[in-house]
């Protein structure tokens, strides 16, 4: 329940990014191209699917600049162009090529159309390695390279998942890219302490206003649970919160509500931005300050409530054009979830738990791997295999590698996973302290703090190294 | 034709290795791992088979010793545990395991028994990549990683196709790796010149004895087709060369005999060691100069004939006892062949031709690269990818990538497919001057030129020059 719940958390910040406060419009052409449904196997070797791509190249005016290349995730490629407002930014910069390309099974690159999400028989070509193989596929025909003729430099850029796309796309393919922005992209999560997470949430919490934030929040869910056991504690529960699905068992608060509010605080800390922006409904600008403020003394029993349903308007009806509570979930579902869903119960699998008791301000909850995985295989036929990703792409160990910007906002729950040090001199760390989720990525705003402006920077100063490598790389044969 | 013959000469070393003179008989323990047959998808991901894979551990007396990895190719891996010598020498000198794991599709390693080889269905599960994925498995099986332990350390090293696996193993997983020593990998032979390796081939024979010899096989293709064209011509080549098939036709000498003599050349030169060894018979050292010690004067017509054929007996009949000439194949068929053809048929596609008219001793040959495809889509029923391999694994384009070993020795026709110049500080290339394929994993023998002797003392001091990074390597998170 928690792994699932928790393992979409990386899916929202697109919804955020679609819905954020208004973007410029950006061009581009839409492409698609005939990719082999699977790159390492030649069982069906001619059957392809259709990926979908975005290209801008109206900044390329030598006709040999750079290609930006955004390695898309888990999600819908339309949502990353308009809202990569970085990758628009830097490309008139670098007189540089925008490419943005879909990941397998979202948006419109569904290799099976309709059915693709049908049975693992169609989903089982749902994996990172088959993206990335995409992405090469796509990048030696729209940028060929042979023995004579190196093609155009290309760089990776992507945020969340797609910034362990382009982290891994630098390290599995380094002839094809010469270095990537991956921008929090929790790399490291797979075999990371599963309470991380949410030791850096309540600390996100802790400090954002006053203490008792997060110390009536670890109070709350002893409260809800008491009110929950009888009828009329139930029922004060739903004149308080105003549940759009009347609440009538227990266990519709200490589960399906407990989740909803335990993505909320993730959501809350991963769009933590300087600035308004949008999730279902509008937030304001740094709505864990705002939501904290709501909780700033210590409360307890009923008025704990009704502080607690004050804050959470915050992120629920922040317009106060919300009629009721819809707790089932937290956004607007999508195929994206599921398919997101699909890969954490295959090879992406990230555990999460909460320690309770003081270290984190959520009830205990282990992390029950045989639990997961028996509610993988009921939903899609299939089990996590918990060292996949460790064994292909390696986590914690980065010394053979180079070229790669490892970026983490220090207020974003997802850093715990991320790569924060790094022995190996070739790999960049950026730590943005006032950051939260990617918001390194985003167009630039006037609210951005200076650190956030720094790590534009130096990206950008990263990349011209990149760039003036692979011009000097002459002799590379 | 020539496609298919050029494409599994790098079977052939495997015999050579098999057969050679008395080998130390090494000793070491037979194990098997399930390990799943695609690694890269979820349709079936419940399918496993048993991977075959060599250990031997009284060496690592310390017990935490680094691991020598060899990364089997195309054939039985007893073959090459039993005939990298130059892996068991070292194995005293760094206290180190030595583990030997089989390719999948080869020797025991058959995923489907002996319906391995029936279909695409079954086959087609044969990849480099695959082997890879294998590789890493079992090393996470053996040589346990996470996120606070990080393992012994491993070298990987391997010669011919092995020796591209080793250093793709380093490229594609190096949080694995440590480094990797690739004997005679022709890893750009892909997009290489298609005619490279009969031009290297011509000029390994004019230097052996006398220039005369490459001249006398250039006449020579014309002379065998004169001779073919009449009955009495092909009752005289008959009575000569004592084909074990009667020669009946044209084409039984233009083509079956042609396709064998090329062969037969290749072979020569990639075994041209400095002493005696054996292939279906015996050869002596310097196989090459034995051969052109033969041609060494300028011969035409019958007597043209005559000595090449007692030129061909230094291969064919070295101890006298070979009744007659078997030419339907330069070597004894197995299921290694077939299994090298089909990779060869899908990604592992290296173009060759020969210019003839000087260029080489070869008659002209372009490549067809239709025909090619179209025999593979008979045999098989699948088509070449010919860009899939460079798509991959770069070739030509090495800059990012570190602690690779790349020796080459000159007189070995895959040279020219070779890594032989790098821009890349962190790639050591070793060129053998006086060296045939990979000669310098063999054991170490009296008659090893000081060149070869020399390439084994470099690949020792990187090996430990690698691991002593390793151990440094303290903050490598």
């Amino acid at each position: 329940m928690m792994g699932t719940h928790r393992s979409i958390y990386l899916l929202l910040p697109l919804v955020v990014l679609l819905c954020g406060e208004a973007s410029p419009s950006y061009v581009y052409q839409t492409k698609y191209l005939d990719v082999p449904l699977d790159h390492f196997n030649y069982v069906n070797e001619t059957v392809t699917f259709k990926l979908r791509y975005l290209v801008n190249d109206t900044y390329n005016t030598d006709g040999n600049g750079p290609i930006l290349f955004y390695t898309g995730n888990e999600g819908d490629i339309e949502l990353f162009a308009q809202n990569t407002g970085f990758m628009w930014e830097l490309a008139p910069k670098l007189k540089a090529s925008l490419v943005f390309a879909e990941h397998r099974f979202y948006g419109k690159t569904l290799p099976f159309g309709n059915a693709s999400y049908d049975s693992p028989q169609h989903l089982g070509y749902l994996t990172s390695e088959q993206a990335l193989a995409d992405f090469a596929f796509l990048l030696a025909e729209i940028n060929p390279i042979n023995r004579t003729t190196r093609g155009r430099p290309v760089v990776a850029l992507g945020g969340s998942y797609g910034g362990m796309l382009a982290a891994w796309f630098r390290m599995k393919y380094p002839h094809l890219v010469v270095g990537a922005i991956a921008a929090s992209a929790p790399i490291r999560q797979f075999d990371a302490n599963c309470g991380v997470f949410n030791q850096i949430l309540t600390s996100v919490f802790t400090v954002a206003y006053t203490r008792e934030c997060s110390q009536n929040i670890a109070r709350s869910w002893e409260a809800l649970k008491n009110y929950s056991s009888t009828a009329d504690g139930l029922k004060m529960l739903q004149d308080k919160f105003k549940f759009c699905t009347n609440v009538t068992k227990a266990e519709d608060i200490t589960e399906t509500f407990f989740d909803y509010l335990q993505d909320v605080y993730g959501n809350l800390a991963m769009i933590n931005y300087p600035y308004n922006s949008s999730f279902l409904a509008p937030v304001p600008a740094y709505p864990v300050r705002e939501f904290c403020g709501r909780l700033a003394e210590n409360f307890t029993g009923a008025e704990l409530i009704s502080r607690l349903q004050e804050a959470l308007s915050i992120y629920s009806n922040y317009t106060g054009q919300t009629k009721c509570l819809e707790i089932s979930s937290s956004y607007d579902s999508s195929l994206g979830d599921k398919g997101w869903e699909f890969q954490s119960c295959t090879e992406m699998l990230m555990p999460m738990c909460s320690e309770g008791g003081g270290k984190d301000m959520f009830p205990k909850k282990p992390w029950d791997e045989k639990k997961n995985s028996d509610e993988c295989f009921k939903k899609f036929g299939v089990r996590p295999k918990p060292n996949a990703a460790f064994t292909m792409y390696g986590g914690q160990y980065l010394d053979g590698v180079s070229n790669i910007i490892f970026s983490n906002g220090l207020l974003d729950p997802w850093s715990g996973g991320g790569v924060l040090r790094s022995g190996n001199s070739n790999i960049k760390i950026v730590l943005i302290p006032e950051g939260a989720h990617h918001i390194d990525l985003r167009a630039a705003n006037d609210n951005d703090p200076g650190s956030v402006r720094e790590a534009r920077e130096i990206h950008l100063l990263n990349i011209q190294q990149w760039l003036k490598q692979f011009r000097k790389a002459k002799n590379f044969r």
